[in-house]
């Protein structure tokens, strides 16, 4: 039957009508066809698209030489400068895998990673110096080679690799010829997620999925030719959400930004005339808040996308009053960062204020480029009306769905059950088809924009010996989204343990962000069957 | 090797995040997300996305009805009118290919590539009922199954099918279980091109290059979600250049027209605000020339695409003047329409208008998702320098090139020859990169948009008994861009031949749009191995 279809005779794939899908190729167009368009810009530092695309040309072939290649890790520790960009093409370049690390991280967490994905070569911002050299001290599988990357507009760190970045990458050849994986599916990238139970997972993304999640913020985010964008989202998530392969393929400007400071920010807005950026509410919360003076000059629209914990109202209504044009996403580190957006709906312009906030605050529907993103009942698959009240588990199908987890075959068996990626977060769907999440997977704290695992957090708690039971959940903050808060309970006959005694506990085995801010003794909620309700908690938490 | 890569292992496709890239996942998306957003205008009809959506599932369930399925070719004799429209997703929705006719063939051409696609299902508006009753009779493979399309605002024709839409697509079921092909690399769509040597080519495209080339098509034109397009280009054009495709993929309005009148042209793009339309030059030409009365009343930009024929300088210059936006784009119906576009540099905004012409009107760079574009010396495929003097052959590679020619395996290995696409087309690069071409592929004449093989012509006046030989080559012409002209030698005992007898015996064989109209007798410049110099004649033609 199918050999009688005249279609799929002498009609192959051959190398001029059939190149595998990767972000790469946004690089190299974009270096011929835009050379002198500035691509990154950091402080007083330039470069144009042609510059980037021999300085990542030099980058890999340097990291060549020292025989990086297909199947191997490269990671970063860095902060949103320049070197971080040009990791996200350099590295691939070699058939490498990008591996960005939370430099937020402690050295436990770090060395688990690094041990996890055997990494070959590390980049190491000079600030990270001293962590770095804890965490390797922990390594148990091999020492990765170290470069350092030294920042002109960083005071401190130290040197304590064996290559300098400018120098390492000095030694390449900017005329190296570097090949796009002979396979779309390949890897491109390893993000370590702290998921709700145990170590944490490597989520593995490849070349296709890469490139049609760029694309798809394209759309997502209405981006034009050129656009400028502002760094203020972590590179080290899900590799910025894969803008900075979109920002390669519109031949926009990457403006760094190497921590978050409000007052930078605004600076930069103004300076460059950034027109996008994408963040945490807390970053957009800090925009909103800064006074006038400081967005002052600031003419122009600015378009944010945000992702982040709870449903952030009060944020789109105050940016609404300043004129920055928010637009809410959603996504995992499993669907390459966003994969839903609340797409704007033209007659919503004509709405009031607050009307067009509530249903601007919501998750909204599948990307472009994402094949489908429901609301199912975890059990029968079915999904939920659209009713705007019942609660079902949002689940994704498609091309923006990451490769699995690497080494993990029953997690990745796991998320992929029944063929779909289980988001685990729960959401209803309002008559319009809006997603809205009501409830976060039970167990992460967003706080930041960082995720947080409150599993970890109830270990650490449950090595003082004083502690029987814990449980972890998140407790609203105007600043950081969600914090932590610790439910403990003690064993009947130990002594007397302080909140100050059980937080100077925790400090000794946690990052400081991932701190509990609050500590309540006493008796857990539990079912009958003894296990712990959450939802009470939580609840009992915002009562008082 | 590969075995040790840790990135292969355990991380395989899986039906939650692998999907085959199709464009019709851009029609369901759209019908869920903008469901009530207008679709399709047509002159007092209207559609929204979800009625778009299940008439198109309507429609192809009656086509499996009718027991159409993959590797089944579908044609359509149709103006762009919503049936037309709507097959472009009804068709491949039941697995088979969307073979669409030009209108403007005869019957001996329309017959030829009925009988070579082996068309099963036929959609004739009633304008052609007799052009299609003569080819039909003409037919030896297989008589397809007509299905008749009454547009109510064309008056006269006649129904001659055994189906009238309407009713056929009301005998579907709008729950059809559609399915996405198996694999993306399944062909959409099957056009015949117009050749310069023999009979027509099948140029067989793929889901994924339609997918991507309309995604490519919203970068290159910068169309914004909910964009008004007006189909002033012939939707049987390589498929309307893909803009079915990326209209549904950015939810925009298509507005339809039955036929090329400036008048309704300028008409609806006051009444729906329509900011995008494509087309030939003559269409921009028209728009430019129409009296500024007109015009009257349309206040906002206009965008357009412009390709075709020379490199239209003064149809820029008159755009420029009446503040429409012209982009200048270049492919074939192999790389699935504009696969070059001249992609604008910001800083040619501060140029004069004349200095702005002459950089917009080139052909340009490769699109944003065409993976090379390249002008090579044609022997040894090396690129010609960057010097505005040297000719090449324009080649092609990536996704945006056909599956290759149906039944026609010897064209499709010379068209793929050396892992490149081969254009034809001669022309040249300048110091910027971007490309020019110089001279057309040497015997394609450009009228109106549609393209000439001037051997058809040649060998239509070759069978005058008088005739020994015969060279037709394009003429400029202010209203066609190019028309044919022939240079004839007559044998030298043959009776003499008036240019109103050649013209009569052409009119026979030829549709009327390729009849010559300007006639040359005398002897012809050769070579000195006897090739006629078809250069020589062009530039005789222009001297006259």
């Amino acid at each position: 039957m199918e050999m009688s279809n005249p279609y799929n005779q002498d009609l192959d794939k051959n190398p001029a009508n059939y190149v595998p899908l990767s972000p790469l190729s946004f690089l190299e167009r974009t270096a011929v066809t835009h050379p002198h368009l500035t691509s990154v810009i950091y402080n007083e530092q330039r470069f144009t698209w042609e510059q980037t695309y021999l300085r990542c040309k030099q980058f890999a072939s340097a990291l060549h030489q020292l025989g990086v290649g297909e199947g191997d890790t490269v990671s970063t520790m860095l902060p949103n400068i320049p070197a971080m960009y040009e990791a996200h093409f350099a590295i691939p370049m070699t058939g490498a895998v990008l591996n960005t690390l939370n430099t937020r991280l402690n050295a436990q967490s770090l060395a688990f990673m690094l041990d996890h994905c055997d990494c070959k070569v590390l980049l190491v911002d000079t600030e990270f110096a001293d962590l770095i050299e804890q965490t390797v001290a922990l390594l148990q599988v091999a020492t990765p080679v170290i470069i350092d990357v030294e920042d002109s507009y960083h005071a401190g760190g130290r040197l304590i690799g064996q290559y300098e970045y400018e120098t390492f990458i000095a030694s390449g050849d900017d005329q190296f010829h570097w090949q796009l994986p002979n396979d779309e599916w390949n890897a491109i990238a390893l993000s370590y997620t702290s998921g709700t139970t145990g170590n944490p997972k490597g989520v593995v993304t490849h070349h296709r999925g890469a490139y049609l999640a760029a694309m798809s913020n394209v759309l997502a985010a209405q981006m034009p030719a050129h656009a400028v964008y502002l760094w203020t989202l972590p590179l080290f998530h899900c590799n910025g959400w894969c803008f900075p392969w979109a920002l390669a393929l519109i031949a926009g400007t990457n403006v760094c930004l190497r921590r978050v400071d409000v007052n930078v920010i605004l600076e930069q807005i103004r300076l460059h005339r950034v027109t996008y950026y994408c963040g945490a509410p807390i970053v957009h919360s800090m925009i909103a808040d800064a006074p006038d003076s400081l967005r002052e000059g600031i003419n122009h629209t600015v378009h944010g996308l945000i992702a982040g914990a709870p449903p952030p109202t009060s944020v789109f209504t105050r940016m609404e009053h300043i004129g920055f044009n928010l637009t809410h996403v959603y996504g995992l580190t499993e669907t390459y960062g966003p994969a839903v957006g609340c797409a704007k709906q033209p007659e919503w312009a004509d709405l009031s204020v607050a009307e067009r906030v509530a249903r601007n605050s919501r998750q909204g529907v599948r990307y472009h480029l994402q094949q489908d993103v429901a609301v199912l009942h975890p059990k029968t698959l079915q999904p939920v009306p659209w009713d705007g009240s019942t609660l079902g588990e949002i689940m994704f199908r498609g091309n923006l769905v990451m490769k699995g987890y690497l080494k993990n075959p029953s997690a990745t068996a796991a998320a992929f059950k029944n063929g779909w990626f289980h988001s685990g977060d729960l959401a209803v769907v309002d008559p319009d088809g809006y997603m809205r999440i009501r409830d976060r997977a039970k167990d992460v704290i967003i706080s930041g924009g960082e995720n947080i695992a409150s599993l970890e957090i109830e270990e650490a708690i449950l090595l003082h010996p004083a502690v029987s039971s814990v449980a972890v959940v998140a407790m609203k903050d105007d600043k950081w989204g969600e914090v932590p808060a610790a439910f403990v309970e003690l064993r009947p006959q130990a002594p007397a343990v302080s909140t100050e005694e059980l937080h100077q506990h925790c400090a000794q085995h946690l990052a400081r962000y991932k701190l509990p801010k609050k500590y309540i003794f006493g008796e857990l909620a539990r079912t009958s069957t003894g296990k712990v309700q959450k939802f009470v908690l939580r609840e009992q938490l915002h009562e008082k």
